[in-house]
Formats: C-alpha cells, sequence, structure tokens
C-alpha cells in the first residue's frame, strides 16, 4: 500500500467542504487505511505566519503576485511537513483545495495568468500532483445563490462583479478538468448533497479499487 | 530619458556593498538623472513582514524552496512598490542584490536548482530584467578570507563548507555572467577599491554613453 493525495476542488458555493465531511466520514468506517485530512497552511508555524500576512487588512498594497508567491510558500511548507510525511507513512492525504485552486482562482480570477501561476507552482510543490482531484462543479449562478442564500436574491453591481470573476473561476476549472481527464473528475455539485457524495465515493473507489478491500 | 536599472551582485568578500556607495557617490556628482539606491527588502511593510519570517531564528523547519518563495514574493513588492515608480518616473535605480543573487546562492549554494530558482523568479519580476548587472568577481579564498580578516586566517571544518559554498555560488555567478554577457559585465574585485571604483563607472558610462553628458 502507498500513500495518495486526493484534493477536493471547486468554485465557492459548490458546498465542497459539506461534501469533503460526508465523504471522509464514510471512508473512516469502510477503509482500513488511515486517513489524514487537511486543508492549507495546514497548521504548521510557518505557514501561519505567511497567511497572516496575506490576510492582514493593512496589507491593501498587496500585488496580486506577492499574494500568488505567499500562498506557494505557505503551500511547499505544507506539504513538506503534513502532506509528504502522511505519505511516506502510506496514508491516504484528503486535502481542501491545492494547486489547482491557485490557478483557477489568482490565474483566471485575478487575471495573472493560469500558464504562469502553474509554472510558479512547480517550483512550490516540486512534482508532487494528486493522485486524484474531485472537482465539484456548480454553475456560477447556483454558487452565489447559495453563498447569500440568507439575503434576497437580488444582484447589485458587486455581485455582478462577483458573477464575472465567478465564471473566470469556473471555466479555467473547466478548463483544468479538460486538460487533465486522468487526475480530475468533474462531479455535478449541483446535485443534492448525498449524491455528490455517492459520485465522489464511486471515482474514489474507481481510482483506488484496492482501497475498500478489506 | 528613460529609467534604468543597474544591479551590484557578487559572492560575500567581494566588497560589493563599499564599491557601490563609492559609485553612487561619485554619479550623484557627475549625473543629472536622479538616482535612487535600494536593496531588498527596499522599506515597504508587506516586504519587511516577509523578511521577518525568513530571519526568525524559531524558524528552523523551513524548507529551501519556502524561503526561496519568500524572498521571491519580498523582490516582487519591493519591485512594484519602489523599483516600477522609479522606472517609470525616469530615475536611475541602482539595486544591492536582484535576481542573480537568488539564483547563486539558492540555486546553486543551497542545491535548489539554479533553472527552477530563475524561472520562478520569472514570476516575480514578470520579465523586469536589470538593464545592466556589475558582476563583483572575487576568488573565493580571498572572498572568505576578507569576511574573516579579524581572526587568524586558520579554515576549521566549517569553513571548509563555507568555502565548498563559496565556490558554488562564484561558479553560478561565472555561469551566468558567460549566458548574458550583454548584461552582466564582470569586474575583477581583487583588486584595491579605488581600482574597482573606476571599472564600474567606466562600465556604468559605456553602457549609458548620455548619462554623464550634461
Amino acid at each position: 500500500m502507498v500513500g495518495k493525495l486526493i484534493t477536493f476542488e471547486g468554485p465557492d458555493g459548490a458546498g465542497k467542504t459539506s461534501a469533503l465531511e460526508a465523504v471522509v466520514a464514510r471512508l473512516q468506517k469502510e477503509v482500513s487505511q488511515e486517513i489524514v485530512v487537511t486543508r492549507e497552511p495546514g497548521g504548521n508555524p510557518i505557514s501561519e505566519q505567511i497567511r497572516q500576512i496575506i490576510l492582514d487588512v493593512k496589507n491593501t498594497a498587496m500585488d496580486d503576485r506577492t499574494e500568488a508567491l505567499l500562498y506557494a510558500a505557505a503551500r511547499r511548507q505544507h506539504i513538506v511537513e503534513k502532506i509528504q510525511p502522511a505519505l511516506a507513512a502510506d496514508k491516504l492525504v484528503i486535502c481542501d483545495r491545492f494547486v489547482d485552486s491557485s490557478i483557477a482562482y489568482q490565474g483566471a480570477g485575478r487575471g495573472i495568468g493560469e500558464e504562469a501561476v502553474a509554472q510558479m507552482n512547480l517550483f512550490a510543490t516540486d512534482g508532487l500532483t494528486p493522485d486524484l482531484t474531485l472537482y465539484l462543479d456548480v454553475p456560477s449562478e447556483v454558487g452565489l445563490a447559495r453563498i447569500k442564500q440568507h439575503r434576497q436574491n437580488q444582484y447589485d453591481r458587486l455581485d455582478q462583479e462577483k458573477l464575472a470573476f465567478h465564471q473566470k473561476v469556473r471555466q479555467s476549472y473547466l478548463k483544468l478538468a479538460q486538460a487533465h481527464p486522468d487526475r480530475i473528475k468533474t462531479i455535478d455539485a449541483s446535485q443534492p448533497l448525498e449524491a455528490v457524495v455517492t459520485q465522489c465515493l464511486q471515482v474514489i473507489a474507481q481510482a483506488n479499487p484496492h482501497l475498500f478491500e478489506v
């Protein structure tokens, strides 16, 4: 048995985190391999310090590329301190967002360029690629409506901007899924959560036939 | 008249900073163009915060690639906040160390790989390349002897390691100078300071014939 890295990806409002939690709960019941659930910055002090700089509201002067480099630095340290040791110990690592998020959000959404962000992140990952990525796809209108489900569903100017951003992010994810069909599996996340979870588990089982054997 | 970026590079003990200061003093007398002297992190709050993470002695777990990404992030912000505005205002920007230092120290010295560090820094600079680089070259034995001129000149085990590191850095600089002969001019920094400064000024004048015209 060897460690595997499975990532969950998707635009805001795809229900990614809820799906991930439900999938992990099922896996923990049905699979004997030890599971590590993580997300960046992953709890290590260096990545947390980096995250503080990114999130500090006083840092309004931060350039988009500076931010992308800081995310990549935090990612690198998370890989070295948490993901790689877990993979080396034959664990199943499930990570909420990884490089694809940077490509979609910073490369496409922020307009830095998807290829530039992908290339730069190769330096951070040093070639570590997820074995499997579950991309939870949702139409942008549905995703945004879910996010603001507690408000009246009317679009103001800022929401229009959000919609354009969200659509760029989604289009980028769809391109990634098309470019890496063996790694990235697209799940229709406009379905009810239970259906999404079932489909995620099916995809994981297909990609890891030995995982569910006793 | 347009802004120009001139960088000073060299291994430790090359006398780079002394030469830079003397060159700037002469330029300020002889040149009408406004001069901005800078070095990373360059005084902006975001780069200073990044530098604090790099220098924090508690961060012993920091991976070499994390460090390289943090240097690149600080560099990016320094470029955006200080170098680019000065170049846009037609100033002569003189910068103590730039991307070549990362290639030589982190790529070659630390062993990350020169090409990988160069590629990743392209993301940080977004194509900004110095118009001229003065590479102050010094044999590693001479450089290290200068650094510890106040101690007895005997090598212990750590000094041997330092020598090997220093030699890797120097070889990397020499390769860069060979690969970019139009941009990087090598100055023999084992000469007395005054001769180094004179040669630096000659190289700057050759590359910028209009700079010294009244």
